[in-house]
């Protein structure tokens, strides 16, 4: 056994991260429906940065700040904010150089779960499809361990994180080149495998929390779960997410 | 939609255990390899009662109380023990009418956890293949909701726990007349699905935990996989499991 493999493996709700030693590791958090999936598409179209946080009275002070505000309870846009949670509210040209705070239900919180977890030599990245391949090259390219957290639903695990994280495992490790450290990561690839051939029907045949939502939410999970739709690498600096494109991943 | 449906879901392992109302609830802990399975088959070779104990030191003191003490660290006996947790060891008319306590790395720690979540009008009872068809039948009876513990492994999901859980999902749920409340029952489904053709090479395939253990544990692991071999309904009462054969559910 090659002893020097980098590790990969898949925390599957933000609260299971003390299991995990995260030195030297690249954190991938995932919210793929919809934290991740539009942080990466404000980047896209142009934002400077963008701050999550965990609570909407901070975010409302941000504004104050000159920045541009985002916030989502429940599916909801927040009042008085300027963009709710949806991708498609952030595919504008007025976003170029902006700094956006975001709060959202539940990704926002486990950021900040999660870079409180953060080891030495670690990084924070944002997974999602819509950065799929851009993310795969950095992770690959990179020395460091390979930890993809999963953002869950209130606590518990969420199947379209699990899936996403399941799809990256199996990408990742096609040449059996990382070692795992749990049986998370064996859950999460075979969930992927069930749901790959039809990500969006197997998304809403079994989540909980989007049966209810297709009216909602259901144009939003389409393009949450369109691969490569941005090229962006949100790295967190300094409690803050910029965009390192041209990240080599060390 | 019939509200008055009960409630089936996951607990993929007990560091999630706070994201359950276990109102009303039969809670049933796995662990099956290998302590489920062990408490199962100790009570149908005749013991009378098992206490768990998270304590090596707590567990030898009930030695002194004139029990029969078993204890497993990292899948070894420990010294002084009467037992390992081998549920081989327990396959014996010795065991008629004794008192046995039992400390497990993982299984009696989270037995633990899981009691001091346990709600009002809720039931602990012991889950494994060994039992299966007696506590389907039980839980099947219970007018209560149902909430299925993994222990998992050192904090984290453990595949032969899920796998199991999945299992119980499958026949509990197959007409449709339970709720699931997250998406962690689908999780359990969807891996048992892919298990279920030969459990063991799956197991023995996917698991981190168990991978160079194959000479001391294979034996037990093919026992653990083994339907109905006991009647078995270990019940938490006032911290000690006693068998509930006769058990209606209510």
């Amino acid at each position: 056994m090659n002893t020097e493999k980098k590790t990969l493996d898949v925390c599957l709700t933000p609260a299971l991260i003390e299991n995990f030693n995260t030195d030297n590791t690249i954190i991938v958090i995932i919210d793929v429906v919809r934290a991740s999936s539009t942080i990466c598409t404000a980047f896209y179209y142009g934002a400077n940065e963008i701050i999550p946080v965990a609570d909407k009275d901070k975010a409302l002070n941000y504004k104050k700040e000159g920045y541009l505000i985002a916030g989502e309870r429940n599916g909801e846009k927040l009042e008085g904010f300027d963009f709710g949670n949806s991708p498609f509210e952030f595919m504008s040209t007025d976003l170029e150089g902006e700094k956006i705070a975001i709060t959202t239900t539940n990704g926002t919180r486990n950021i900040e779960t999660v870079s409180k977890h953060a080891g030495i030599d670690s990084k924070i990245v944002i997974g999602a499809f819509v950065n799929y391949k851009v993310l795969q090259n950095y992770l690959r390219s990179s020395s460091k361990n390979i930890l993809l957290v999963c953002s869950g639903w209130k606590g518990n695990v969420s199947i379209e994180d699990t899936i996403f994280a399941g799809k990256l495992v199996e990408d990742l490790n096609r040449f059996n080149q990382y070692l795992p450290t749990s049986d998370a990561a064996n859950h999460a690839l075979i969930i992927y495998e069930q749901a790959k051939s039809d990500i969006f029907g197997f998304i809403m045949d079994q989540s909980m929390r989007f049966k209810d939502k297709i009216s909602l939410l259901g144009n939003d999970i389409r393009y949450c779960l369109k691969e490569d739709a941005t090229n962006a690498i949100p790295v967190l600096v300094n409690g803050k997410f910029i965009n390192k494109q041209e990240a080599t991943g060390n």
